[in-house]
């Protein structure tokens, strides 16, 4: 009888402990990413999972023929690590043996060893599996592990519960045309808009609970910041005083994950020459104020912010304070969504913010309502009717602390560390309008 | 101008803080669990996150008044810590402040304060945001999060790069009739079964990856072991050798789990009276062998293994080699998947394995085809068209590194561990074929 003990395991290559290896042999098994012919021996560039390794073939010191071993190639080799200050990462391999894993029948279609693509996104995007074995586009996401990582740890260091709401829901938490609609056994239902609905409820059994997880809107355009699937990074917490509370959770959060990032991810940062925000204070301004101080027409929607809006603000707090974050609190209280709490100073607004860096919203957030009562008279108020919501009603019902949250969407806050242009570059396999594959 | 700077943050009440604050005023906000009048004071019984706390409540020593606090209030409190054998916990809180943050309209309409809710799991699950206040069935789920944050730290400890991959895609990956449909702008799609493709695809990206993301079966019968939405822990490795490196891996990390949870959990095991198994080696039998092994008529089901025959094969392991888990190997290459590695052995056969537990399988898995010739044949073997896998195939065409990987289903990993009877106790919010709400 074969048993399996899972004592030995096998292992990606580690770049620090290669670096501690010098004039050792290691083994590395890993992806030909180019291959230099310099006569009388070869550089061969491995691509591990996160570094581009140097080798030198030498066919008088290797075992094993590295004939025909091209771009693409998957090997196994054994090499003496040396310093080597002309490589990238400062030590090269000289190769003692090679082997040939498996050879592709087909060679890239794309320029995957060139340090830029050099395609259109619709190429890239659908070739994508082929697109993101380039160093620069996968750094992409090794970074984005990161951004997730950080906000996971963040929110575990401070006592919030991780949970995993359904996808799958009866009605959507924002309402409105943009949900898509599912075959379920012969029922309506729905891809779930926002985990809007679990979080509430679950404020009342954690306290403090987040979720990192896929978020649906059935966007019909097609621009450069909206997908129709994405991954949204959730918050609710019980016993604040105020929204204020959420918007200290959240730059501390960010705070965290910006030095996070610098401390774990400093090589993706600097293949893709990301410039990551010093957060000190970020200031809060009121969407009334916000709308007067926007020149001239720009300020048309009388209820929400315009995209050139937001730009227009982030320039607007870059100057005045010195800083790429800015709040925007106090929307309109007739205006989407029912569950956020009046201002009980200024009962025409709710406590809702935005939350926008570089030009574009990354967050929506606020206080919601916990009485059972008020939820029920805001409802009506915004034209809905409460026995359509008699499940998310029973939390208000029995009872809910005072409590608020927010959403960030992953792709978004990617795409603008990074810089990117498109928020299609920053989804792994992005779903829009026209695009299901791959 | 308001600017917020996340300096002071709100805190959740923290168990080893309060022990270490014996004589000292502490504050909490908290949910009122259970009052006990004692005549001249009352024991107030507080739920915080994740604890229930016993405070003294006496109206001549207390600031603020109790009157009219019952079961599912929410309250702000200071009190001095004592030391008190007698209290769950070994402290009470003798209360010097309280303060009613909200009293709800309604009590609650299950026993939330009780050991046990008493009530059967169909009115457990119409009442779920309620009956999840309850101590015991939350920490079902605390215990859950441990199982997620193990998993995904033994991941990136060895090197699995995180990934977030759609799940509105244009075809399963496990084909088939139990797969929901979707209308998604005038096209077809469905929502994924697994994220075989895109792990696949992304072994050629980061040699190693994983997916903590709900899973989608449209499963027509309602049993006790599936769910229609389930949560995902996949990953997929590159170079390996053979399926027995997947083995080991998936070894490795429940060792790990196991004593994670020992470590973090505590408190719910003990809550749980949960029996968290010690894992050394794992035996493995072949598929063919394990059907032999089965007595008389209960292996009719000459392709997979049938309820009955995972309780059988899980008692003969712990009878035979004292362990509570088998992997079986080795299952018939005729039947799906079709990504499944021929063994080169015994080409009858697949390098496919499930993994059982306790009477129940928890993972699905094995190595893959990496070649694209390979791949092609055993899709027209089992009689699949290629070229409704074009985008998938592309991986192959360009190039994997031999691989392979697994899923677990995480509800069943925890309804296992924890000895539950239904697999719904182990999702928050389970979803069914009757079953859309809350």
């Amino acid at each position: 009888m074969i048993t399996v003990n899972g004592n030995t395991l096998k292992e990606e290559f580690d770049l620090d402990a290669a670096k501690n290896s010098i004039g050792k042999e290691i083994s590395v098994s890993a992806t030909v990413h180019k291959v230099n012919d310099m006569g009388a021996f070869s550089f061969i560039h491995l691509r591990t999972a996160r570094y581009v390794i140097q080798t030198v073939y030498d066919p008088q010191s290797c075992q094993g023929s590295a004939e025909g071993i091209k771009e693409g190639c998957f090997v196994s080799v054994t090499g003496i690590v040396r310093e080597e200050e002309r490589s990238k990462n400062g030590i090269e391999l000289a190769l003692t043996s090679i082997k040939l894993l498996h050879k592709p029948g087909y060679d890239y279609p794309l320029h995957v060893s060139k340090w830029k693509l050099g395609c259109s996104l619709d190429i890239n995007l659908d070739n994508r599996g082929v697109a993101l074995r380039n160093p620069a586009q996968r750094a992409v996401f090794k970074f984005q592990e990161g951004v997730v990582s950080a906000f996971r740890q963040f929110m575990l260091d401070n006592r919030f519960t991780e949970i995993h709401s359904p996808k799958i829901v009866a009605q959507g938490a924002e309402g409105g045309a943009n949900i898509f609609r599912l075959e379920y056994f012969e029922k309506d239902a729905f891809l779930n808009q926002s985990p809007q609905f679990y979080k509430q409820a679950m404020v009342a059994v954690f306290d403090r609970v987040f979720e990192i997880a896929p978020v649906y809107r059935a966007e019909k355009h097609s621009t450069s910041r909206h997908l129709n699937e994405y991954i949204g990074l959730d918050f609710e917490m019980g016993f604040i005083d105020s929204m204020y509370d959420v918007m200290d959770m959240e730059t501390a959060m960010l705070r965290y994950m910006m030095q996070y990032l610098k401390d774990n991810y400093a090589q993706e940062i600097k293949m893709l020459n990301a410039d990551i925000p010093e957060i000190g204070e970020i200031p809060c301004i009121k969407f009334e104020d916000a709308v007067s101080l926007i020149k001239g027409s720009k300020a048309k929607n009388k209820f929400d912010l315009e995209p050139e809006d937001e730009v227009f603000l982030c320039d607007w707090a870059k100057k005045e304070y010195g800083t790429e974050f800015i709040f925007v609190t106090n929307f309109p209280s007739s205006k989407p969504p029912f569950y956020a709490m009046d201002d009980k100073e200024d009962p025409r607004t709710a406590c809702k913010f935005d939350l926008l860096f570089r030009g574009l919203e990354i967050t929506t957030g606020g206080q919601r309502i916990h009485d059972y009562e008020e939820q029920l008279e805001k409802m009506k108020r915004q034209g809905l009717d409460p026995d359509d919501f008699k499940c998310y009603l029973d939390s208000h019902k029995y009872g809910l602390p005072p409590h608020g949250g927010l959403g960030i969407g992953l792709e978004r806050l990617v795409m603008k560390l990074l810089g990117l242009q498109n928020v299609r570059e920053a989804s792994l396999f992005p779903r829009d309008i026209t695009r299901l594959l791959p």
